[in-house]
């Protein structure tokens, strides 16, 4: 079964254009990074690869090959910024894979023991609470240099 | 929080060794991938990076630009094989974000609308039933050269 094509119009690409604001965590020429605005724990990051694709299933191998030192990279800093004792990393393809904004992204997640992931409620986190988390973030990434 | 060194005696690095067998999807310098024992949902495969690392905290960041088109490589073989749906990928690191084996590895798992991820119940699979899924995963990943 074939996927549908690549369609610029979703929210991600619209961040990409900086047609839409977001919460920037980092960005170079491969990937930009930013946060959940729909947390399923605080400090919920996502990175995007700049070159567009769906989802995995239609990614550019080279631009796979540049995003995952990046996921790491923003892994270490978002454990660090925030205390965490682990992280959970999701990446979601397709509606019956979890997918619903069709841009390839990668879920950090910030994990506790005893802390349950929240559910997507479809309410979004106030920016009063994220802000102080995305810098906390940002801080960690410029020490990590 | 400094996460424990890499150790050796996971099961990960004893199935890297040959010192207990796997059911073998794909090979090459890189990376072994091999079915789950405990499967979350039919055709879930496991891919794991030969270079040693603990999660992805403590990875070769050029580990896993090899890593990530493999991972996707294998997930469109996959998905091809079970004629899934979709795909969620899943990467544990530290027991609080999930983590039970300490060898970084990556799940691969197929998904349909309307069938839920199977919980880890801690019953294994039989090899009866994993054998011809990876059988077929195998046939999709040679059809796609």
């Amino acid at each position: 079964m074939e996927s549908p094509p690549y369609d610029d119009s979703n929210i991600f690409a619209k961040i990409l254009r900086g047609e839409i604001p977001c919460l920037k965590v980092f960005e170079d020429d491969h990937v930009l990074a930013f946060m959940d605005v729909m947390p399923q724990a605080d400090g919920h990051v996502l990175v995007v690869p700049k070159t567009p694709s769906r989802n995995l299933l239609d990614a550019d191998p080279a631009a796979l090959s540049a995003l995952a030192p990046r996921v790491q990279k923003i892994a270490r800093a978002v454990k660090a910024a925030l205390g965490a004792e682990g992280l959970t990393i999701l990446q979601y393809n397709e509606p019956a894979g979890g997918q619903t904004v069709f841009h390839l992204h990668v879920h950090i997640v910030p994990r506790w023991s005893h802390v349950e992931l929240r559910k997507h409620s479809g309410e979004m986190a106030k920016p009063e609470t994220l802000v102080p988390i995305r810098d906390k973030i940002v801080a960690a990434l410029a020490e990590a240099k």
